[in-house]
């Protein structure tokens, strides 16, 4: 089931998508999807991001091909950081390259979304806690991210994570081809099989340190080939069997 | 003005603090403080932290005395890293002990309150987005911080960010003298003079990168002294003009 957020008639929105058909959900889908007998079509909304985060929490180096590529000796556990939900942007939202970087950097990620409250969840409780998956796009200004060693300034701008178009809630997510694609060519190819820390793992991981909420997304990690984007370019972060977010890179100052 | 939040008969409530005395505020503290003709004691009521942060934002080495202590360098900018809302203690919580970590640290802090939601605000309008001013304690498991070398997983556990007793809203942030007690020995005594980036530099950074919403949370640094708690010990923050933010440190496993 494809579960997508919506503003339709300026009201936000849950709804199940079904082809380019939405049917509106009542109630809340955190707990159970009442579908109504209203429905919409996706090309009269403006989709926003499949969850609410009061946080993303992001994972560091967790794929084969990334390692192998960097020459890096695989880590013994996964490395987190933090997005403050002030970073969330909607799918077709612009994002905005800060005037005070030089070197802004895509990073396609396959993202988890949290159903509920979550406090030391062992991993094979973990699917219990988890609502669905999207595509999420780990925005880097890699310049600022190098000069300071810790990486929150140069992850942490405002529209520095995408996420979305919606939800797959029934799907393996260790079984999907993951692609980057800027204005058309695919500069990141891989399989979420390639995850060195699985789905389970990472939720146990994080809710031993911290309680997750409803709506609280993890960013697994991104595969190789990531690289610069510039103002002006199209940006798509791909997750078969659930969809496509688009953004464009504008100018800060500037807007466009 | 003193601004406490608390909860009073199962409801949560701001209120003015004089001496002993809280007078009850009518409506939202972010806006217009407006008093009651009702008032309750400071010993009848649950003190809560004085915000509902949606991230805390923590500046690294900060203070002059710390800088020379270490033997470092003189940073040229401030340092950023985040906690989450999740963890987030309240005046008189307990700090839980990771049952993963052998190595857990105090950090006394002075901690600005935000008003109004802010995005690149300038340092001479900065003041004008601030709330008021608290004690915070920046506890961290100093191994996990040191063994990952992000600092995200050492610094973002549940109770790891002791924020309060309440807010002070007219005082000079830059005067104030700063002491940490652990079981009524002082560790850390310093000065907020000796802040390298003062508070309206502060809110100028942070905001260059991210949206502050009303009730975010900056806090600003700690003074030469770090060192370790146990289970059992005591810790109090204590800012000159302000108060005393008291918290005891128990196992997390066990509660005590």
């Amino acid at each position: 089931m494809k579960l997508v957020r919506f503003i339709y008639a300026k009201q936000e929105k849950w709804g199940v998508l079904s082809g380019n058909n939405i049917n509106i959900i009542d109630g809340n889908v955190y707990n159970n999807v009442e579908v109504s007998d209203k429905s919409v079509s996706v090309d009269e909304v403006k989709l926003l991001a499949p969850c609410s985060p009061s946080k993303g929490v992001c994972i560091g180096l967790n794929y084969y091909d990334h390692a192998r590529e960097m020459n890096l000796k695989l880590p013994d556990e996964p490395l987190i950081f933090l997005k403050p939900s002030s970073s969330l942007a909607h799918p077709g939202d612009s994002i905005e390259y800060p005037a005070i970087s030089q070197n802004l950097h895509f990073e396609a990620e396959l993202a988890i979304v949290i159903k509920k409250q979550a406090k030391n969840i062992s991993a094979h409780q973990a699917y219990d806690y988890i609502l669905g998956y999207t595509c999420a796009n780990d925005v880097t200004a890699r310049d600022l991210q190098m000069k300071d060693g810790q990486w929150t300034r140069g992850k942490s701008f405002d529209t520095f994570m995408p996420v979305g178009p919606w939800l797959e809630t029934d799907i393996d997510p260790h079984k999907l081809n993951i692609k980057l694609y800027l204005n058309n060519t695919v500069l990141q190819s891989s399989n979420t099989s390639n995850l060195i820390f699985k789905v389970p793992e990472l939720v146990e991981f994080v809710t031993q340190v911290m309680t997750l909420y409803p709506g609280d997304v993890i960013l697994t990690g991104t595969p190789a080939g990531v690289g610069p984007m510039m103002v002006g370019d199209k940006v798509v972060v791909e997750l078969e069997g659930i969809g496509r977010l688009e953004n464009t890179i504008v100018n800060e100052k500037l807007g466009r």
